[in-house]
């Protein structure tokens, strides 16, 4: 489902050959993932992944992503770290796109989610937001509040076919959103896009953090409202506020929030429950049934969307 | 496009945990192939290849393979070696498919075939036919003369709109096939799939042989004229005599074959096209268009088989 490209044999060794990681034993097309080709790579001195940045990701965004990911990296964020070729570039082309190698990370990621996988990831994800701290390129979020109404638009005329409603619904969250939306929050690089299967866990400790090919300049409790509906709910649709008092305290212990931060977390909480029902509802309706993907499911983030619409306070949350 | 069965972080824990190969780091869906799931498994004792077994393969046959590979590895043959568990079983059952763990091997599939890689190859099979001897469990071919015509017959009524008039000259092809198919010649373990994207070279030797998931128990000389077809012809559909004669003459010095059995090749080689064509108008025909595979042209094999029928001896192949 995610090998859009194939890489040839010479090619991939005259590629490789740019680099000092010895000489290709292997090179897998990995099946997982949607956006780009990616590739386990194994070569006399270990395994990487080879990524081939297909269309959806825009060329001029590569220098941050690779940046950040070398950045945090350095900081001591395990995440997968850009290799550099003989002449200092970690950014090549291969096969007509443009492509790199990175570093390996073990660990997998958790099918079944427990408390401790949220308070490992709370902690994670407040070290990833104080280690972006000092990135010197920054891009802004283009999957945030301007976005969603002409997002919405795309879907209106068919969006009755997966709920009745459901333009006018949400039409009128996002008045609600885009009278409230919050403007004084302390903001840095966000992560974007931290759902399960991009964090991976060894013997219950948290190894990993992929694909940083949503990540942004936002809001940092923006960027903990996707993990609190990412993570906190159960397969059934409902709100696990043990999972969420865990992901909120060890993410407090590391970055401690702002009461204003706290208070805004349930408005943040449907901005995000927003971005991903809105995306999910495009792709349902614009992806060609004959298409080699799967779409997820948007009527989950309806379903959060309308759990965080009667939250009161963050004790909703499991914290006051 | 190859991982039909996901597999669950714990679920695959606790698999690994009946083998003494460490502890699992990492699993990675593998997107080549189409017949089962597999995936790249990397553990702290090194990297394996995890195969689950889907629909296409029957259980009953999978002793006889995972048999095979071992005794084929054991002897010499750089192919995967099922490990085993601590319990000695090599087959057990994941995610409610039948599964292996075999060893990795290093090594690309060639994308640009030349002269040298025929030579490896025929060198290769010669001591895969000679290394099958003593196994002890047999198979039938089940993709043989027998199953051809009944193979047409399920396409015979749409295979015009693959290529005018295509059943009636192959239903004229099955007539002289089966009038005058040999029935005396040596046999043993044929690979019986042996295409390029099923061997794996380094530096230019042949470093691997994988897929065995179509052997059987059938002539020799049959599995040298699959390679025949699947090696040495261009893309334009030309034969290459010079491949043809590098691999013949590297598969004689390991293992000479006897007169009956290079005359027999011209027909043998049209044997070999109408059994690729016939799989592939079937699935040409009946695979439903939303299917996640990528169907091979039938009509590749058609130009083969026209090629095959003017060959008047094996001078035609490099070889007299």
């Amino acid at each position: 489902m995610a090998v859009y490209t194939e890489v040839g044999d010479e090619e991939l060794i005259a590629f490789v050959g740019e680099y000092d990681i010895g000489e290709v034993l292997s090179s897998k097309g990995i099946a997982e993932g949607i956006e780009n080709s990616n590739f386990t790579l194994t070569t006399t001195s270990g395994t990487y992944i080879l990524t081939l940045y297909e269309k959806r990701v825009k060329p001029e965004d590569l220098p941050f992503f690779l940046g950040l990911m070398e950045h945090l990296a350095t900081a001591g964020i395990p995440c997968p770290t850009p290799i550099h070729g003989r002449d200092g570039k970690a950014l090549r082309r291969l096969a007509g796109r443009p492509a790199a190698i990175v570093t390996f990370l073990a660990g997998m990621w958790p099918r079944r989610i427990t408390p401790e996988h949220c308070s490992q990831l709370g902690q994670g994800l407040a070290k990833l937001h104080l280690a972006g701290a000092g990135f010197g390129i920054g891009r802004a979020n283009d999957l945030s509040l301007p976005n969603w109404r002409p997002l919405l638009m795309r879907s209106r005329d068919h969006a009755h076919e997966v709920e009745a409603g459901l333009a006018d619904e949400l039409a009128q969250e996002l008045d609600r959103l885009e009278a409230e939306w919050p403007a004084s929050l302390p903001t840095g690089v966000i992560h974007g896009d931290l759902f399960p299967d991009n964090v991976f866990f060894r013997a219950r400790k948290l190894t990993g953090m992929i694909n940083f090919y949503f990540a942004c300049n936002d809001m940092f409790a923006y960027d903990l409202a996707i993990c609190l509906n990412a993570w906190c709910f159960e397969s059934d649709h409902s709100f696990n506020i043990t999972k969420a008092r865990r992901m909120l305290t060890a993410y407090r212990k590391v970055r401690d929030f702002s009461t204003a931060e706290l208070a805004a977390l349930p408005l943040l909480a449907r901005g995000s429950a927003m971005r991903f029902l809105l995306t999910r509802l495009y792709d349902w309706l614009h992806t060609p049934a004959e298409a080699m993907v799967t779409c997820k499911d948007p009527l989950e983030y309806l379903a959060k969307l309308r759990f965080h619409q009667g939250v009161k306070s963050p004790g909703a949350y499991g914290l006051d």
